[in-house]
């Protein structure tokens, strides 16, 4: 048993995830958590997911030795600073917010009576709710967690037990490391996919046309841009600096290539594209069966 | 019965599931294929895919009624321009090429003998090659028609019955309507996804932090960009117009939404996001079960 009581605040889909996982494999013994709305609330005792629900953090997180914040990254902050003072001593606090500087900057110097390691699992689903929490969301999924030079050592120790015990690969970053590299491959990636998307929407087709039109590439190549605007505004703004620079540097590589199928540039376009090819073959996973 | 005989130039994976459509479906009679190589032919007929197998279009094209150009694009004009003198009078000649207008501009003028109507099926796969040849390959795939107003009608209504009773749903386009269109739905995320992959490769990771930092949804967007770099030049310098002027626009909005993103114009981003979500979400299909 690594912790007595879980509160998990925020029980959606992450939220209601981790509460099964944590229960169901022991890791924590009693598992109490925290919706904004009385039938999400409802819906989480009923599922068993946890033993005991409340509307606020401050009075769920009294008797907990572990916190895991799962609201959306922009309440993060404020919701640290409201509980910070009612935590126990002792506390171990995590959250799973997909950028993690701002909320790492905003939480450390609250630490003293508790103890703050960030984390953010790469596990989620289109389907978001507590209806679709299950326990093994996080299996074989990487978790970065992203202590920092103040962070304490048993605290990161706990936290990556805690990673390891619900079937996850805890992945060490700091938490710039972090922001850039997931700048890239998700944030920036996103931000294609709904670039693609408004350039459709701009045409104008007809519904018809556009059932006609668009093969299956297109739909699998801009999924990610159905996700939610408010999260994704949460986590393109605390990710700012990393997302424009990226966003600079492929505009500046998108450039050099129009010039060259501009002009026809065979030999240049045929190397871009393999080299392009060659390292996404490498990463593997290229055929989904 | 469609057709008496058919000849399918270049048995791949479209190629010879085209074929084994057209026999098993009953739409042709007889079905021959050439190939470039022994070991294809041989396979091809093995798979009981053609009924007569050669190496070379010329020799092929002679007695059927119905040619099919499955070769890479770059090879088409070239192909047609040589078998034009030894196709049978009144045959119908016909390609599977992803752009189409200049495929077309090249071909019709050796209009005469026969009749020729430019098609392109969204159907393939990561999987290439005679040995994954299905029947159903073209199942309730759109398939795209490009006729003009020099073709044939009797020709044209021959290729949609002809899509038709491979399971396929027709769609007719002009050339250019056509390029414009798969530049959207096709060239340019092929082209986003190869930046994006080229980002990460630049970033100069090890295997293991790219095994443990990427998530399913970075090899889901980038998935296209293993595509076959060959094939790929061919479809962009045969677009280039096209996907010039898109490469611009994107660059264009993407420089409008860095800019918003940089100074923290809340209201506009979750604007952008919101709309470009509900567009995609109109789409359908945004979850992949």
């Amino acid at each position: 048993m690594l912790v007595e009581r879980a509160c998990i605040v925020g029980v959606g889909l992450l939220g209601g995830s981790l509460a099964l996982a944590l229960r169901n494999k022991g890791l924590a013994r009693q598992c109490v958590g925290t919706a904004r709305t009385a039938t999400t609330l409802k819906k989480a005792l009923e599922m068993g997911v946890v033993d005991e629900a409340y509307p606020e953090a401050e009075r769920a997180v009294g008797d907990c030795d572990l916190v895991v914040m799962c609201t959306p990254i922009g309440a993060i902050a404020a919701l640290a600073s409201r509980i910070a003072p009612v935590l126990s001593k002792g506390a171990l606090l995590t959250d799973v917010g997909s950028t993690k500087r701002q909320v790492v900057e905003v939480i450390e110097p609250l630490e003293g009576r508790f103890r703050f390691v960030g984390g953010h699992p790469l596990a989620g689903s289109e389907k978001t709710g507590v209806a679709h929490a299950r326990e093994d969301l996080f299996e074989n999924r990487t978790y970065f967690l992203t202590p920092t030079e103040r962070s304490d050592l048993a605290a990161v120790g706990r936290m990556r037990d805690l990673v390891l015990g619900i079937g996850a690969r805890p992945v060490m970053l700091s938490p710039d490391q972090h922001d850039r590299l997931v700048a890239i491959t998700s944030h920036l990636p996103h931000v294609l996919a709904c670039l693609t998307v408004a350039l459709v929407r701009d045409e104008g087709l007809t519904p018809q046309q556009l059932e006609q039109g668009i093969g299956q590439g297109f739909l699998d190549v801009t999924r990610v841009a159905a996700g939610g605007a408010e999260m994704w505004t949460d986590i393109l703004l605390t990710n700012a600096d990393h997302v424009d620079s990226l966003l600079q540097r492929v505009a500046q590589a998108a450039e050099e290539v129009r010039l060259q199928v501009r002009k026809g540039a065979r030999e240049q376009v045929l190397r871009w594209l393999e080299e392009a090819a060659q390292f996404r073959r490498s990463l593997g996973n290229q055929d989904d069966d």
